[in-house]
């Protein structure tokens, strides 16, 4: 019946292994904050902050033809491009980005980062505190979406880039992209935001809340003390199971019946008789799912990301978000998924209504697909086709 | 931060107090299986097995006016009626059932009894077993929908009911109604199914899994053997995060959002930073909701319940659904809750396209709600006319 666990046994990469400073892979890393302190909106801060980058193409004379791509949850600055050392997925964007794509590598600059909080590079909890060399766990201060992009725009000014041709994101990458068009008017060219919202909604909190306690609630989370703890020792099966609420959401039920339907992964009931802890095919997949997260990601970053998603708000301190869109100078075009059921289609039209700027380029795009929130990584045509058509409007 | 296992401390009622032989409230107690094995369609058996009912109304002098109402999930045979020794809550369907109501007790011999494997009266993993007189923990067989009706036709057998006027159950209910319409089509008058389906999807299993798995990752689980733990040494954190699962599936996001918008519980953002681990209302009611379930639930009874709703499947060794569906001779009323995301209201639509016996009363009733799943519990009025309107047909 302890199927379960076998995640204890899942070959966790050792600690650091592919954490910040590795010189892995064509990542580059960019530090700031070594002067003085990286002030953040919850009120911590940190120093010594690494930002790890990719890029793609060249960056033109006047540096008018960069393009910023921010990630989702637990995705990284890989976009384009295959595994290796420091990649342990391909890109996540693969149909999009790249030569003659609909982000064209041959005519755009185009930037990933990490995401502040992140473990693929950037300075999150998982890294070294400067203090004593030790990961800083829970001793990580929160940080917030702005701050993501705050972070984001130190790497900016470093790359020489003053505005971004398009700053484009899906998901938690499209709640960076409209804090960058707020922050930063006039620094962002264009907007894309896909499959994402202005603000959390208490049904997404719910969802996060349930992963965090999930999480929480394994022992070998141990108050975020678990670098030491080797291979076997972290809360693997908390953060499969946070995981797993997660990939529910992502998906459809349609797309899960017309998957899984209901065949069993182990017992058949009617030949072998049935227990209690015999699988359903779906279940099978849930623990793929569980087991490759936990096999790449750390466990502190996924709850501090996700409390970042959770505080996500366009309109805080700014008199609300309706008033908070009214900053958006960006023409922004707004895409969704007709069955998400995470980032419901109603959030982006809402976005698409909120932008006051009357640019004639302002669109909306509603892509018919079974694939629910993760209809924005994997219909890349129609995405594509989208982006495509926005890109070459500006 | 620990926040999170505050649960420990919840006030569990000691193993037993409310366990199968308790002569309390107005319930009373079938037993039977006392001369030779109880067989399951798993496989297993059960002998002295216990069904706990209730009843309202008199039955007829022709036992023609009974009707028998199925439970959900985590309900109990206390359909109807106030809070007191052995009902820890007051009647699930109060607003429907009772005098001058839909199911008018004045009129019909209303029974509800507790489903087999259940942990309010009836025989269940929480009971003892008769080798030993110790709880079945993990040694308890697996039940399934059709266990328990047939478990339910004793019952129905010991009460001089030859043929149920309807009968009539939302969501795990549903699923028990139908397998009495398709098991014993000669028993059952009418069927009325609400918010349920003919076979569960595998999204539904996916939400099943994750709680499951959530409450199995709980080390107080320890195999099923915490009946001596003590008030404070249960599996309560892990059935609480289950119940959170179900609670997010079983309503809806503009629900919530109505209801708690993006309100903090715990700390304000902007006056007092902010920690990981402050809450929003939204958080504050799913533990609500976890809590209140740990008080009145037994962790095992919510496995072996939720595994019976995974392999819920009328059409199963019965040549598939359509076939099964074709048995049912009664006028059917079926009802879907239009925001319902947990049992869409295709699924009952289907269910209404299945029943081929063409007769005129048969019936789909579609209630528009905000409330999502548990609206067949909420909207009493919306509810209760579509009954009523059915039950006058007949």
């Amino acid at each position: 019946m302890v199927d379960v666990f076998r995640h204890n046994a899942a070959p966790y990469p050792a600690s650091g292994a592919w954490f910040p400073g590795d010189p892995v892979g064509n990542r580059k890393f960019h530090t700031f904050a070594t002067d003085r302190p990286f002030s953040l909106e919850g009120g911590g801060s940190l120093r010594d902050v690494t930002v790890a980058y990719e890029t793609w193409g060249s960056l033109n004379s006047d540096a008018s033809n960069a393009i910023l791509i921010c990630h989702a949850w637990t995705g990284d600055s890989h976009v384009a491009g295959v595994t290796g050392v420091g990649h342990t997925t391909s890109g996540w964007w693969d149909g999009v980005v790249g030569p003659g794509r609909a982000i064209d590598t041959n005519k755009y600059f185009v930037v990933c980062s990490n995401v502040l909080g992140g473990c693929q590079g950037s300075t999150g909890p998982a890294s070294a505190h400067p203090d004593d060399g030790k990961p800083y766990g829970l001793r990580f201060p929160v940080v917030t979406i702005r701050d993501m992009v705050r972070a984001q725009a130190h790497l900016t000014d470093a790359l020489g880039i003053k505005r971004w041709h398009a700053v484009i994101g899906g998901s938690m990458g499209g709640m960076q992209a409209l804090e960058w068009a707020i922050i930063m008017p006039d620094r962002v060219g264009a907007l894309v935001a896909i499959a994402t919202c202005a603000e959390a909604s208490a049904q997404q909190i719910a969802w996060t809340s349930i992963g965090r306690r999930a999480l929480l609630q394994d022992p070998a989370y141990n108050n975020g003390n678990y670098y030491d703890a080797g291979p076997d020792g972290g809360p693997w099966v908390g953060l499969s199971t946070a995981r797993m609420v997660a990939q529910v959401t992502f998906r459809t039920d349609s797309r899960f019946s017309e998957k899984f339907a209901r065949r069993f992964k182990t017992l058949n009931f009617n030949s072998d008789g049935i227990e209690l802890f015999s699988e359903f095919e779906v279940e099978g997949y849930l623990d793929h799912h569980g087991d490759k997260l936990v096999r790449r990601f750390d466990a502190n970053s996924y709850l501090y990301i996700g409390k970042a998603m959770d505080l996500h708000d366009v309109g805080r301190s700014r008199g609300g978000v309706a008033e908070a869109m009214a900053r958006i100078k960006a023409p922004t075009l707004t895409m969704s998924i007709d069955s998400d059921i995470l980032y419901p289609a109603y959030q982006q039209e809402m976005i698409h209504n909120s932008v006051k700027n009357k640019d004639p380029r302002n669109a909306h795009v509603t892509i018919e697909s079974i694939e629910g929130h993760d209809g924005f990584l994997i219909e890349t045509v129609a995405v594509g086709a989208g982006i495509r058509e926005f890109l070459g409007s500006l």
